[in-house]
Formats: C-alpha cells, structure tokens, sequence
C-alpha cells in the first residue's frame, strides 16, 4: 500500500530532512528536527504526492488515505496523551501548507483545528484561561469560516468591530471571555445562514475542511502566479502538515520567539534574535507589541534559554549553515517550529562562510559556493543611508529607469559633457544627464559622479562604459523629456521639470532617480571578502581577465584580481587623455582630421599625430599589466561616432583644420548609416583604410618594445575585430605581421606577440574551422553576437524587450540576453565556435569579452564550454572570480554525481 | 619516356578535342577538327604540362622537349612536303598561345616564323609576290623583336614611319617590296644595337625564342591580372600550338573569314559569316577594310564555299552546338584555323536550344542547360536602341551607379514621390529621383517610368519594390549630390546639374544615367522561350512562387509561370491602393491613426479602418491565385516606416486626426531607433500589439471564405516574421488560431490553412527543431537572415562592399552575398535549419523568399537544399523556373557521375 503519510513526533520521524520534494520544506525540517532530538511538537504530514494525485484525479484524494490520517491522528493522540475534540484536554492542531519551494503568504493555513463548543472549556480548564479558550475558539471558526469555506473576511470582521462598539472596548486584549463567547455564536450563525448547515462540531471533518483547503490553496491564482513569476516550477504540488498547537500566549511563563544562530547582518558568531513573552507568532508578526533582545530570554528564563542554545549548536551543526528558527515556550516548555536556511547581509555572507569553514563545519569549496555573486557587487559601492525615512523617499521619486551599474550618486544636474567637465574642474560634483550618450560625452562621463540616459539599456554605450569604471548609472529612464535648449528634463508622469544645476540623487542598483540630495553611505569591505576570494581562486581553472582601456583603468582590475586585460578598446583613447586631459582636445581632432582627409597621405599625416597618444596609453596599460597577457583591439566603431554631428561644432573643427565647413558636413553626411552595427565598421575601416591599422599596430608594437628594454614582462594580444571570413582576417593578419615583425627585426629584440579575432557573428562561427587557419585566438563578443544571432539592437531592444523577459506578458527569455548568456542560442554558436575552431587548431586561445563576462550564470557557461578565460569589467572582475571557482565545483559534483558516489 | 608533344596533321592527331586542360582549348580543337577529316593546317602542341614544368623548375624545359619538338618539326616538315628555312619554298609557322580557358588578347602570337634573309626569297617565289614575301618577314622582325626579346614597339613603328613618310606614301599597302626591304634592314640593325648580337636566322632558334616567349606570357603581369578577375584557377600552364602557315593574302584567290554555323543573332538555321578577300585574319580584326558576307563567297569561290559548308555541317554535328570558325583560303584551297562555341543573343540562345532539341541533335535536357538564366532577363526589357552612336552615348552619361533592376527608361526627373504621382496623372512620363526611397513613397514608384537613387545597393528598399514590378531602377548613385529644397541634383564629380523636369534616360542593365531622352527598343519575345521554357517545367522539381503584394503583379506573375506566392508583404497595402488610387491616403491615414493611438482601443478602431482595404486586396489575390498556395506575411517593417518624418507633413497628419502635431512628432521620435533592422519590428510588432494581429488575420481570413463561396480555391499560409523562439511563435500562433478558427466556424465552412514563419535570424535556424513544433512551414528569409548572419546592413554595404567582391582589393567574396547566396555562411544555417525543422516535423514545408529566390546559382542551392519551393518577384520567376530544372539535370548528373555512368 502506498504510504501517503509520514508521522514525526517523541525523537522519531518516518519522514526526513533531505525529502523536501515529498514531505514539503516545513514537513522535512520538522522530520530532521524530531530525528536529531530536537523538542518539536508532534504531528504527520501528507505528503506533495498525495497532492499530486488530487489533482491528477478530479480532485479526488488517494482511497487510502483516508485511513492513514485518521491511523496517524490516532498516533498523534498517543504521543500527545490528549484526544481531538477532547472535551477535558482536548488535542488542538494547526494545519499548514508546505512545499519544496518556500512561497511566503501564497497558502493557507488553519490554526486551533479541534476545537468545537464541548472541547473549548475542556480547553479553557486545562489552561485555567477561559478568556484564552475562547479568544482561540472564535479564531479558528473565523479562519475556518474564510479559508475553507471562502466566506468574507470582511463580514467576519464587521461583526468582531460591532462586538467591541458594544462593548466599548478597542483593543481586542480588552474584550472579555463573554464577548468572545458571544462572538463565537454569531459567527456559526453566519455561517449556517451563508452555507445551509451548521459549522461542524467534528474534529475529524473539521480536518477534512482543512485538508481539503490546503491542497485546494495550491491552484489559487495568486499562488500559480506567484510560482510563474518566480520561475518556479516542477513541484509535486504542497503537502500538509498537522502539527499539535501549542501556545505562547498562556502566561508570563510562555512566549514566542524568533533567532538566527549566527548575526545575520554582521556575520558574528553571536546568539541573535527577538523574544515575546505570552505571545503567539502571528503577534510577532502583526508588530502590535515590541519585543525583547533575546539575551532578555536568558534571564527571564534560563533554562528555556540554555535549551534554545543548545538548539542552535545542534541545528547549525546539522545542517552546516546559519539557521533562522522559530520557537514557541509553552508553560516554560520549548518547543521548535520551524528552522531554515537563513537570509543575511553580504558582507555576513563572507564571514559566516570563511568562520565556518575555519571552524572545519564546512570545506573551503563549500565556503565560496555560499557566496551569491551579487552579494559581491553590493560590497562595493555607495548605497543611499538606509536610516533615510521610507515614505520621504518614495516622495522623492522623480522616475524610474534601467539599473545599468549599482551604487548610488549624488550631484547636480548637467546636460551636456563638455559643461560637466567645465563643472567638475571647479570642483563641483556633477550627475551628467543625457538622451543617450557617445564616444564624444566620455570626458564628461569621467568627471561625473553618476550617469542618467533616458533611451537605452544595458548594454547602451553609457552603461558599456559606466561599468567599466564601477560609476552609478541609470539608463532608459523614458519618461524623461531631455530638452537641452531650455537645459531642462521634464518628467512626463508627473510633469516635475528639473533645471540644470539642480541636486539629483541616482540609485543604480535599484534605477531610481531622486530629486535633491540624499545622503549615502559606502560600506566596509569585510576582512572574509579577501580570504573567501583567495579560496576560490585556489579553485577555479578559469582565467579572469578584465576590460580596460586606461592604465588607470588596468591598475584598478589588478587591484580587483585581474588577470591580464580581455579586451583593451583603443578607440577610446581618441578621444580621452585620462593623464593628461588637456591634451583630449589634441587626439580628437586628430582622429577627426583622418576622417575628414580626402586621400590616403592626409590620413596618414593625421594618423601620426595620434601615434604617440596611442603608444602612451600602451606603455601604461603593458606597465600596470606586468607578465599579463594584453588583448588590444583595433578600431571598431563606426567612425560616424568620431565627428561632430551639430552645425557649430562641424564649423569648430572646419576653421581649426582649415577646410570649408561644407567638406565636414558632406563627410559627416556620408558617414550616416541605416544600420550602423551592420554598418562599415569593425575591421572592415582596416580593409578600406589600411593605415589606421598599421598605426595601430606600430603603436602597440613600439609600445611594448619600449616596455620590454625597462623590464617590464610584455605579452600582446592583437585583436581584429567583426571578422567574418578567414580570407578577411588572413589579409589583415598579414599586414598587422608587416608592420609588426619589421618593428621587432629592426629593433633587435624578441617580443612574442599573438593575433587573433573577435567572434562576433554568426558567419565567424559557423566557419571557426577556417578562421582558426589564421586566428592564434578568439575571443567572443557576445554584445555583438546575441545581437546578431537574435536579430536585436541592444539600443533599441528597451523597447519590446521588457515585454519579451516579463513573464506575465509574453515571458519568452528567463532574462535580458544582454545580462546573461542566451545559452541555448547564441550559446549554441559558441559551442560550435570553440569545438571546430580547436580542431583546426588544438590550442587555440578562446575567452569572452562581451558584458557577459562579469555575469555570473554566462562566466559559468564559459567553464562548461571550455573557455580559457573570461574579460570583465573592473569592477566585476570579483564576481568573475567567484563564478568560475563554483562553475568549477559544480562540474566536479556533476562529474562525483555521474560516477554515481555520494556528495 | 614523358609525351611533351602532339602532332595533328593529315587527318591524324595525337591529341583529343576533349584534352582542353593538356593541349589548350586551341590545340585540342585543331587535333578534334584534324580527326574528323577536316582541312586544317599541320602542326603541333606543346601541352601545359610542359609549361607547368617550365614554372616549377626555375623556367628550365623538361630535358626531353628539345628532341621532341625536333621530332615534330622533322614530321611538320614531311606533312607540308616543305622545310623551315628553305631558301626555294620555306616552311613557315606560326607559334601560339592556348590555356584551356580562353583569355583574349592577354598571351602572346608569333606569325610567319621561318623567315630569313634566305628563305624570305624561296617564299617570294614560291608565291610570284616578292612584296607579300618582304611585308611578311619584315612582320615577323617586329613581331620577334617585340615579343621575344621585349624591345619597343614605339621604336619600331617610328622607323615604319618614317620611311613612309621618306616614300611620300600614306597607308602600308602602298609601301613597295623594296620599302620593306629597307624596313627588315633597319629592323635588324636595331635588333643588334639593342640585343648586342645579330638577329636569329636560324628557324630553329626562332622557334626556341618563339616557345619561351609564350610560356613567359602565362606569367606576365597582365595575364595573372586577368586570371585573378576573372577567377580562373586550377589551369596548368598555356600550351604552345605550332602551326603551319597559310595565307589569305596572297591575291584574289586567297582570303579569310570568320563564319557561325547558325545566326548568332536570330538563331535562325542560315550559315552566317563575313569574308574578306586577299586578306589575313589581322586585317579582319583591325577593321581596316569591310568584310562581305559569306554568300559572296558563293559566287568568288563556289568550291571553297561548298567545302566550308560542308565543314560547317561536320562541325555542328560533332560540337552539337553552334559553332564560331575562323577559316582562311589560300590559292582556292580551304584551311580551318579555329572552332569554338559561339556566342549568341538571348533570342537565339533559345532559338538555337529549341531547334537542336527538335532535330534530335540534343536532348530536352541539354536545351534547358544551354541557357543561360540571365538570358531570360534581357529578353523582357526595354533596351537602349543599339544603333546609337556609341561616341554621342559615351559623352551623355551622367553619372554610374548600381544595376539594381535591367531594362531601360525615360522620363522627366521628378524628386518627390507625391508630385510623381500628379504628373503621371497628367501624363507625363516620370523618373524618380531620390536620395533613397521608403514606403511612403511606394505610389510614385509605381507610376514612374524608372527609379534612381544615389544610395542603397541591391536589396534597398528601391531595389527591392521595383524588382517586383520589373521596373528599370538604378541605386547607389553616389555621386548624385540630390537637393529637394532648390529641386535639383549635382553630379559630384563633373559639376554636371540637373534640375526637375529635364529629360534622364536610365540604363538599369548598366547602371547607367544618361542626360536628356534616349530612344528605347522593346525586343520582342522569341516563340521559342515558350517551348523551352515549358520543356524546363517538365523536368524540375522545385516549386517557384512569387512575392506579390498585389492583385496586378500576381496575375502578372502567374503569366510569367508562376505556381502561387511565396511572400504576400501586406505593408505596402498599407500605402497604395492600387485598384483605386484615390484611397490610399485613406490607407495611410489609418495605419498612422493606430500608430499615434495612446490606447488598444484607439489602435483598434483605427485597424478596423483599415481592415475593409486589406480584405479586398487578398480577395484579389486569392482570385489571381486561385488555386495556388497564397502566403502572406504580417506586419514587418517597423512602424517609423509608415509615419512622416517632416514637420510640415507631421502637422498635416495631426490636423487631419486632430491631435496636438506635438504628439505626433513625439510619437515619430520615440519610434526612431539606432539599427532599425535590428530593432522593434517583424513578430516583435504583434507581441507588443496583438491587435495588429488579430486584423491581418481576420482580413485574411474573411477574404478566405468570401473566395471560397465564390469558388474560388484559397489556399492561405499565414507567415509571422523576425521570429526567435517557439515560445514567441507560440503565442502568436494561438493567437492566429484564434481568430481564424472563430471566424471559420462562425461561417460553418472547411478552411484548411497553415501557420508557419520565416525564418531569417540565425537562432531561429539553430533552433529550427523546436520552432518546427509550431511552425507548419518555414520560408527561408534569406536578405534577413544574411544581414545577421553577416552582420552586413544591405542599406550600408554599399560604402564597403564593393572592396570586399572586388578581386583586386580585398576579394573575400566572390560576388555580392546580397544578391547570390553565401552558400558557406548563410547556407551552413540553412541546411542546419532544414534538416533540425524537419527532424521534429518531417512534412515540414520549406520556401525561400528573399531576394535569392530570383537568383540562379541561389536558387540551385535551394534545389540541393532540399527545399519545396523558392520565390521571386514576377519578373524573375522564369530566371527561377529553367534555374530549378537546370538544378535538376545538375543533380542528376552527378548522381550518374558517381555511379561512374559515361554521360
């Protein structure tokens, strides 16, 4: 016969710990708790199965189980010593839901089940609390009025507020047995009138109702939205646990409490909790009365505090994590309700995870697997002072956008890029507002404290370098009218105008935008941060590498655990002298008189003015990456991204070059494209325009044979970016080895030195067996290639995309693309990339450069997909680290788990 | 012992005809012709092994080749009964290149070989014309001197002329014997000035010179230029073909020819041919004196003629194809000196292929093989009138651009799609001159005579929607400064101006702009395209549909041969109203309603508009189809393509809907994206607004039932664009279902129809097996699916493109991938998606529709494929058509070839 229920109770458990699927989370933390010797009060739960078959059944129950509730209620009788219905010291049961998954408030749950006119005085004399007995009678009739009939909530409790009118009282603390009594019967004659027959007196149907509630609470429409919203899915269905009640709320000698074996917030290995005395959980909950510290338990009742904190040593070493516990003292009894894993800060997160495993509780391996790779990201950055008053914030909303990079900023409102800067040399702090951002804002971007764009997602321009630098920023943010003639923003919803110079507060981890100034406040970075991430670099077999375009910017990944740079964007450096600002305005012009130039010697002419810029930035990003590899990409974006697209700034560069301002305007013009990430861009300007690659090249080169007679360990990576043919890489391999070989012959020196190739469209995949004839590396630019791959513009994607991702709507994508590796897709071309590029060319180098890169969930397909490294942000190069150390225990447990041993 | 040589000669040859690639197409062609009893003049082959020996040794001979050719030249001598160098009746030769791919004018010829101070007295007896004999060595020094030993022609022909000039005489037939007598002194004292020893006499060392000469001709600069353009690859070498000499020019018993064996311009059965008396096949090409036709040679020479006729039988028979023969007669006695296929005009192409099938001297199948897809192109348009003057011509073009559609127009430039339509009305004749086009300008396309653009390549939109209609278009004018406020455009390069309301003239064969009105010939249809092409349905098995957008161009289409559409675009209904003209503003109005409504409900009453309109146009189409498959896309472009971009048309809109114009150029601003293509458009449109949806099918579906009522057989596929996914199929899916199905049912009829999609990115192809889930069919959509695959803007391309196909600069492809598919990259997804779609669904219907489906070498792709069915806009349909059978034939073929079957 099927075994459909599972008893628990007196140190014994025919249910366990590990069978959450079957017994539900609450039922299998009752089941291990009973089984180690912990006091749980008895019960039995049914098991997801039998709700299961309900449902596979016309909602009908399994035939069996009948008997086995009312075999288990009678064991449950034996090991409490009371009877159901009892009428001296009857037995009362809470009935709850319980499913492998938690799904807080989304169930029911019936408490004081067992009570009926007969067994409420037995109830009241065996408490000696008439008041008491009533008050839990007329509880359980309401709730079993609402939730297993379905009555109104409201009707019951129009009738509880006339009482109390009658009554005069306004608390219900107040009302006295009477008036509970007097409660109780009007109630049952609401619900005779409402159901056509009287409330049931029998505990047994009483349990029935209940049973039947529960199950039916499973396919309530907020509990199926909630789990299609959380993604959750593949469960049974809940089961049902019937738990003996027991109550804090008897006297001064009983109480209700709350505790975490460890501080959830600090991380301390210290006793933490709150206490109630003669309170029952859901007066915790409710927040009516204040509780106490728990160190106040320990004097009130030290021996139910001893008890608890043996508890705690027991449950933690169990289960070898910080717990979160719930208890009720009945009558200075302890009794444990509840334990499960518990929610803590991130920075609580790396202490308890380095302390437990110093304590030996749990391997070095399972310490970084307790890391969430978001907790990392919000150890760094400031966030707006929590003590800020709630309601005064929500006031303050001007609107809502994209969260691009986390941390908040404060500063005043400015337009435009070049004014930021002015701004910021004065010494003012600046937020830098725009309608979206390109190359020639990125002075401006540097100085500001934080970026707000009202178009674009996150992987626009503004957020692609924003994150780069670890800066505040918040994109899309579409309700926003820019209009940069008045130098005002209005927001559309509200019609708020905000003025340029006006105070602006950004919280880029939760894509709000204050207006005003708010206070923020930078967290500690904790000492387990550096031990736990030590640990996990022991681990991990991936490299971590780091994308950086300033020395600046490559001294800040090393600070963070870089590993050599993944993708060095040279064209940045046309436009900002991050040394030497002042010189900024010289390489742009520079760059701006190549694109202009009519033939190939004037383009030459200008290209040599951007040569020594370009070998200086070199110098310092070989000099800070010492012995690490140096992947330099040459030029990418289109160059309409380089010129001035407004009448007077074409008119500035004309009288500075010297040429009719028309000439600029026509090449401007020209340069305009339908598409222009499909556009003439990547090494497609170094087949029209040679020169700019060797350059580029000859910059680099020169570089790091300058670098190399100062001792400084040099290993350029050249990279030719939007390959799409092994012919097309082969002709501009061979001129990058030109320009380079000759450097090097005529330098007298050695300087190994790799090229290789950016896979950014699905043609270079498809045909990585050829393109690895000539790459000696590929580095996947997965920004490019899921917008090839899904046909989508991550400009434009803000619009639809939302659409796409929430699963309310049309719920296609787990999430964003951008954010996380579509595995299935463009994870499928990565696959096929790296198999048949290696089979041309068994060594061959592979990584990522793409934003995914510091995605936690795509730095793990990386691991699976046999990548050599991965290329992040600064910033991001922690949560890097981490995701491939656990990519790496993961595949170890996969590999444990398929060879059929026990973890 | 290694066979270097090979005689011909006495109607015996040691070579084959079919030994192109040893003896060279000339050198196996003379040993065919020699074999089949033809007269042809001794001599022998050098092969290309030989010279492929003579490049792969450091330019040294095979060690056996000097005694073979002695062996030869031995067995030249007793075939000719004379002797090189003979001082009474010499033997004289002439030494030629020939590759086994014809390379005109790019290798080298040395005639008259034999002569010297000696010999050229034995040959001016032996013809009683010391003149001839002094005229035909002085040719030869020059000839050697230049061509052997690389002197200056320049020098040489100064001496020509001025001894000329010293005689008083004007042209070379005047110079007496003795002149050049004087001349071959010169010469000779020139050669020893110059080479520092005496000019060979010795025939053999002629020869020697003569040989190497040739050989280094396959290396000269000119000649691998030629191979790289043209793409000829795989050749071994040129062989050398030495000939005994006749001439033509030894009086009015001699003479030469060049003569088809049917009119290369009709193709009607007549032996065609020009012949000059007294002449050399020089004085032919120089084109110094006009030939007559060959019936004069009829009356000169009734016996010579006879003979040549009966070769000109012999010769077809064996070639089985038209053959082109140069011939020369001396003294009365017929030599045949070359035959090879010759070329014809499409007319007689089809002429020639039909009348051989039916005289049974080829099969059905070889005639569908014997033309040429693009053949069929220049038989339906109009065409400049050939019997211009070419020089006139020359200096009337404007400006180059690309040949997006064939065919010739003329008209009055007009720069605005809406003033086009008004002059049309008025009846003037129209082109249409615009920087590029877009829907909105889709009525004055449709009344222009012909469509310029000075941007765009051959799949923007210009090219695309004038394709449809075979109407004359030529794109990507760069040079065509175009200015729509003075209404006038500026050739860049010359300055040239052309204001509204002059004369253009459009070549789209060329691409081609000529200033002013050119005269236009229309040719006419030969009877024999019917037959043909009928024969060409028979065999193939691939199905061609047509992209039809409305009723006109699908009854157009079904004329051309087409078996129902493949791609029904129903966006452009949205524009035109081509039934009744005076609607479409109604049309547009309502699309830009629902596109500036702030609410479903407003986009839905808007729809409902538009709704009659869309229902008629698919009755239309149903009835022009009836019978054949109809698939119909829904809504694509995105929705920026049908609102106004100008302020003044923005306030015209807003007016007339009676909305603030502020709303309005909103609404356009938050509809502009970065990379369009990429962006809010395809089935995105319908996830965001399913009510778009919901009226397409229900226009689709009513038309349907009203159809089939009016027996009418409606065989609807609705096809949803841009897809990703299947969950997003899904949805849109159901929702299709929906409404049809209710609509189907509420009519009480039997309407079968399919859902399927295109699929045209790259991760609906990865993932072909599980879209085919939901999808009944997939139409390949090729300009899509190459854009990403590629991550090529077909609108950009055109800036970096050409370098790309352009063998001189970067030739990574072969031709442009937008109008030929990339059958590596963009077929390997293809082919993927194919057999993966078929794999879960395997009835699963496959179509291609892009731009390839018009294409041949595309089209027999698909065919390989293992595609059901392509289409092509109307026009093309025949190209598709004899394309499909001639896969077919190309298949079978090859399976017979691996069977190891002869054909």
């Amino acid at each position: 016969m099927k075994k459909w229920v599972y008893f628990f109770g007196a140190g014994k458990a025919e249910g366990d710990g590990e069978w959450r699927d079957l017994l539900g989370g609450k039922g299998a933390g009752l089941a291990e708790m009973t089984k180690i010797g912990l006091p749980v009060p008895a019960g039995f739960t049914i098991s997801t199965e039998a709700c299961d078959y309900f449902y596979k059944h016309g909602k009908r129950y399994p035939p069996e189980l009948k008997k086995q509730v009312l075999d288990n209620v009678k064991k449950l009788e034996k090991a409490t010593g009371k009877k159901l219905g009892d009428p001296k010291s009857p037995l009362l049961v809470s009935v709850r839901s319980g499913s492998a998954r938690s799904m807080p408030g989304m169930m029911e749950t019936i408490l004081n089940l067992g009570l009926n006119d007969k067994s409420v005085d037995g109830l009241a004399k065996a408490t000696n609390n008439e008041r008491f007995a009533y008050d839990a009678y007329r509880r359980f009739v309401q709730m079993y009025s609402t939730v297993v009939m379905g009555m109104s909530k409201e009707d019951l409790e129009h009738r509880l507020r006339d009482m109390k009118k009658r009554l005069g009282v306004k608390n219900d603390t107040e009302v006295p047995a009477s008036g509970w009594k007097e409660l109780v019967a009007e109630y049952k004659q609401y619900f005779q009138e409402k159901s056509g027959s009287a409330f049931p007196d029998d505990p047994m149907e009483q349990l029935w109702g209940a049973i039947g509630a529960v199950f039916g609470s499973w396919m309530a429409e907020k509990a199926v939205t909630y789990r299609r919203v959380e993604k959750i899915t593949g469960l049974l269905g809940t089961a049902v646990n019937v738990v003996q009640m027991v109550f804090g709320n008897t006297g001064d000698n009983s109480g209700t409490g709350v505790c975490f074996t460890r501080d959830p917030s600090s991380g301390e290995k210290i006793f933490y909790g709150d206490y109630l005395p003669n309170a029952q959980g859901e007066d915790v909950v409710a927040g009516i009365r204040t509780p106490v510290h728990l160190t106040e338990l320990k004097k009130l009742m030290p021996k139910a505090y001893a008890q608890l904190e043996k508890v705690r040593v027991k449950l933690e070493g169990h289960y070898k994590d910080m717990q979160d516990m719930e208890f009720t003292i009945e009558e200075g009894k302890l009794y444990m309700l509840q334990t499960r894993t518990g929610k803590r800060t991130p920075a609580a997160a790396f202490k308890i995870a380095m302390d437990m495993a110093n304590e030996k509780l749990i391997t070095k391996e399972d310490a970084v697997m307790r890391i969430k790779p978001e907790d990392i990201e919000r150890l760094f950055y400031p966030v707006i002072d929590s003590k800020l008053d709630k309601k005064a914030l929500e006031a303050r909303i001007l609107a809502r956008g994209i969260d691009a990079v986390p941390g908040a900023a404060v500063g005043k409102v400015c337009f435009s890029a070049a004014e930021a800067e002015e701004w910021a040399k004065r010494g003012d702090k600046v937020i830098l507002v725009r309608r979206e951002t390109s190359p020639e804002d990125v002075g401006g971007m540097a100085v500001a404290q934080g970026i707000l764009t009202a178009t674009g997602g996150k992987t626009s321009h503004a957020a692609v370098v924003a994150r780069g630098w670890g800066k505040c920023c918040i994109v899309g943010a579409e309700t926003l009218d820019i209009d940069y003639k008045t130098k005002q923003m209005t927001e559309s919803k509200s019609g708020k105008v905000v003025k340029e110079g006006e105070w602006l507060t950004l919280d880029g981890s939760e894509g709000v935008v204050y207006a005003g100034q708010l206070a923020l406040v930078t967290p500690q970075l904790p000492k387990a941060y550096e031990t736990v991430m030590s640990w996990a670099d022991g681990i991990r077999s991936l490299r971590v590498r780091t994308n950086a375009d300033t020395p600046q910017d490559a001294r800040k990944a090393i600070e963070f655990g870089a590993e050599g740079i993944g993708l060095c964007r040279t064209e940045h450096m046309f436009f900002t002298d991050f040394e030497q600002p002042e010189k900024s305005h010289e390489r742009q012009r520079a760059i701006q008189e190549m694109i202009v130039a009519e033939d190939r010697e004037a383009r030459v002419r200008a290209l040599d003015k951007l040569l020594p810029f370009q070998r200086r930035d070199f110098i310092g990003i070989f000099k800070a990456m010492d012995g690490f590899p140096v992947t330099i990409r040459l030029i990418d974006p289109p160059l309409h991204e380089f010129v001035p697209h407004e009448h007077a700034k074409q008119a500035e560069l004309a009288r500075e070059l010297g040429i009719p301002v028309e000439t600029v305007a026509r090449r401007v013009e020209q340069l305009h494209e339908a598409n222009p990430m499909l556009g003439h861009r990547g090494c497609r300007l170094s087949i029209t325009y040679p020169e700019i690659l060797e350059m580029q090249v000859r910059a680099i080169i020169e570089a790091a044979i300058e670098c190399q007679k100062a001792k400084v360990k040099v290993l350029p990576e050249i990279m030719i970016p939007l390959t799409l043919d092994k012919k097309e890489l082969g002709i501009l391999e061979q001129a990058t080895r030109r320009v380079a070989d000759d450097l090097i012959q005529k330098a007298g020196v050695k300087l190994p030195y790799l090229v290789g190739t950016m896979i950014e469209l699905p043609r270079a995949a498809l045909l990585a067996n050829e393109i690895a004839e000539v790459a000696e590396f590929f580095s996947f630019g997965t920004n490019d290639l899921t917008q090839t791959t899904m046909g989508l513009s991550r400009d434009d994607a803000g619009r639809f995309l939302p659409d796409y991702v929430d699963e309310k709507k049309a719920g296609v994508f787990a999430g964003d693309p951008f954010q996380t590796l579509d595995t299935k897709g463009v994870g499928m071309l990565i696959r096929w990339g790296i198999e048949n590029g290696r089979k041309t060319r068994p060594k061959l180098k592979v990584g990522i450069c793409g934003e995914h890169g510091g995605d936690a969930d795509s730095v793990k397909f990386c691991h699976q997909a046999g990548m050599d490294y991965v290329s992040a942000s600064p910033f991001r190069v922690p949560i890097s680290r981490l995701a491939a150390a656990q990519a790496a225990v993961e595949a170890r447990q996969r590999a444990a788990k398929a060879k059929g041993k026990r973890r």
